[in-house]
């Protein structure tokens, strides 16, 4: 799954900010992908690009229109459709990570096929991975984990490869859900694939590579989330990573969407993570904590990391409010 | 997925004994299940039932024919096709487990669809699964765990099973694989379910039941293999087994197909498999050890399970040479 780019980023019909996170992500991470936005009248948001119609992003070179906004079910609008088409008629192919797929779309598929365009439902694997073999692989791989879902390990892993690679280090991030998949413009959504083939789809996104290259992998779910620790479990295997870094989101009472289990405590966590991960390379070590402290305060955001830092003997950042400088150092 | 019954079996032209052993493991479990069996004159099987042709096996009352027999690449040869659609023509089912889907062939959809009969793919799921919740069930579960893929866990399930059943007790066994699901009628082939829905599929087939009830789980791979721990650990959150029992086959000398990974001790492998299945059910315990001892003659099979027994403090049996009703006595 490999996104032409530069992007043109439809925001839509956006109820408000938070409805075009993706496009903010994209545009965060890949400002030099992003040629411009696409707005309707009634859009709540607003990436800060230049407004373009359809026809002026062709012009400024644009590839895909990304769709990058989500509305109420993860439907496809049919408000949005004039535009799609206008798109794929123009030149352009159509990505999204919506739970409707654009390929369900028979006006879409059409429109496709006729203007020899490509639609890419980044949820979606389209290609068919082998079993994991867990042959060692040459490079390095630092993989996030955390003790929850949806706690940071997408930011984090965007906020290393960044820190890494304005260092001169040798990285590529990689991709394991829909999110990060449009904001790289490559990856697979693991939680997608036919269990069978977890592991083996994360081997294929992270090759044998040269001794100083390293894969920063997203990781996905949690080994506590009783819902999708197996995904997790498989991503550890196939990542084989050198390098650790838990995710952690301190306000959280309990795991997401799962009122009677609790959130591991941190060692517990990182012991259950290195546990796991010793099976395809048993030199595996964490090398820093990432910690969402937008919940709380400067003072308390401190204190906690302080703490956490203390207990654990690692750095402990928010990679908002520090960056990742310091867990970088620690991968030399 | 719920198979109707009676089965005529489907031996085809089957090359040796060996490529029937999924025939031979329904007549051996469930032999009244099936009114007779069917083979080509070319076959090299036999299950020991009557022979019979299709208009024989539909007096005789047979709902579906099972294909019970694979040949090289899980392909459905040409030469078993006019046999299927004389089936489907006189009123019977068809279920499959081999790689090669029924529904993919258009001759047999089409007389399927002409004669109101169904096609059962058993290995690929055909209804959606929900994300598992992870709450607690009502009723008991046993799941079967390994040390290795392929070591005894689909016998060791119906073993005890069997013995349950023989000693009145109020039991199902609930099929996770495709010759589990043939053998027993239903169940879900669940590392061939989307990654986000292995828990979610185990809930779905093991629902809540009476206090006095017991589902005998088939486990899937094992969390020491890293092509399928993933697979495992979704099985097992989803289980939220009370009862394990560790399945073992003591002369392999590395994990299935790789050469590189040793097989896990057998304590070791305890542990693991206890923390995992803890986040689910913080009460669950080992009850027993099967070793499946056909590599060795009767008295190195009595010394080794003396042994392990010894270091486990656990009852060690093989299931064929002494039964389950040591491990089935621990559940009491």
């Amino acid at each position: 799954m490999d996104l032409k780019k530069p992007y043109l980023l439809f925001l839509g019909d956006a109820a408000d900010p938070l409805a075009a996170k993706v496009a903010q992500g994209i545009k965060q991470w890949h400002p030099e992908y992003c040629v411009g936005q696409f707005r309707l009248p009634e859009c709540q948001a607003d990436c800060g690009l230049p407004d373009m119609s359809i026809s002026e992003a062709v012009k400024a070179g644009a590839k895909t229109l990304v769709i990058g906004v989500a509305n109420r079910g993860g439907v496809i609008s049919e408000q949005w459709l004039d535009v799609l088409v206008e798109a794929l008629e123009a030149g352009m192919d159509l990505a999204s990570g919506l739970h409707n797929r654009l390929n369900d779309i028979p006006a879409l598929t059409e429109c496709a096929k006729a203007n020899g365009r490509q639609l890419f439902d980044v949820r979606y694997p389209t290609q068919t991975y082998p079993v994991a073999n867990g042959r060692k692989r040459t490079g390095k791989r630092l993989l996030t984990v955390g003790t929850d879902c949806s706690c940071g390990k997408m930011y984090t892993s965007l906020a290393i490869e960044k820190e890494m690679r304005s260092q001169g280090m040798n990285v590529d991030f990689r991709a394991t859900g829909q999110t990060g998949i449009l904001i790289s413009g490559s990856g697979v959504s693991v939680d997608c694939v036919v269990a069978d083939f977890i592991a083996g789809a994360v081997e294929t996104i992270s090759p044998d590579n040269s001794d100083d290259h390293w894969d920063v992998i997203e990781g996905q779910g949690s080994l506590f989330h009783p819902s999708f620790a197996g995904v997790t479990t498989g991503l550890i295997h196939g990542a084989q990573p050198d390098a650790l870094v838990l995710c952690h989101e301190p306000t959280r009472t309990h795991m997401r969407g799962l009122a009677d289990y609790s959130v591991p405590d941190l060692k517990e966590c990182m012991e259950a993570n290195l546990a796991t991960a010793r099976l395809t390379n048993p030199d595996v070590r964490f090398v820093g904590v990432s910690v969402n402290t937008s919940q709380l305060d400067e003072a308390e955001a401190m204190s906690l990391l302080d703490n956490i830092e203390t207990e654990l003997e690692l750095p402990a950042v928010d990679p908002f409010r520090q960056g990742m400088s310091r867990i970088v150092k620690k991968l030399g």
